[in-house]
């Protein structure tokens, strides 16, 4: 049985207001992102990886930009990110979490 | 650019006061559960599937019965299901938010 409880563990740094904590299994990993520092003026750079993701919005605003285009979601929305697609978010909130679900895993996000 | 809004859609019911709704990609799918009605004396009845599962619990507190063991968790916590493992949950709330990653998609939710 595994698991992570959020009081239990200290998420990965990001930076200042920015972290993640994961967890995943053979094939799969979901990644809890938080926010608190933006970005509020413009987007992050976009970035794409090989990995199937899908976006669920926790708790803030956030748009997402995907290939020029932009929509802006909030707690309880989902977006996919097919593999290979320029994407990136800004904050339209003061704070934002994510949870990221990617197939295969994201082996630049462990150890 | 593929997204869901949970204002715009309509929940599957699942009964009363248990519902989901989904997006996926190819080989990802994450499903929101929302559960209302316990259950709360007892665990729902074990079930299992060949696939991999990731919980994300966005709401309420949540024990997970996963052969034989028991650990309860809250919200910002993750489990993993491994394929093929018979496992169930109780509510130890009024209500609960589970947000599941499933790798492959779970063909028996669409359509």
């Amino acid at each position: 049985m595994e698991y992570v409880k959020q009081n239990e563990i200290e998420p990965f740094s990001l930076g200042e207001g920015r972290s993640r904590y994961h967890i995943h299994t053979d094939n799969l990993m979901m990644v809890v992102f938080d926010f608190e520092d933006g970005p509020y003026e413009k987007p992050n750079p976009p970035h794409s990886h090989p990995h199937e993701q899908i976006s669920y919005i926790a708790s803030g605003r956030v748009a997402y930009f995907i290939e020029g285009e932009k929509v802006v979601l909030e707690p309880g929305d989902m977006i996919t990110i097919p593999p290979g697609v320029s994407h990136t978010v800004q904050l339209m909130s003061e704070k934002a979490r994510l949870v990221d679900a990617f197939h295969p895993v994201r082996e630049d996000f462990l150890g």
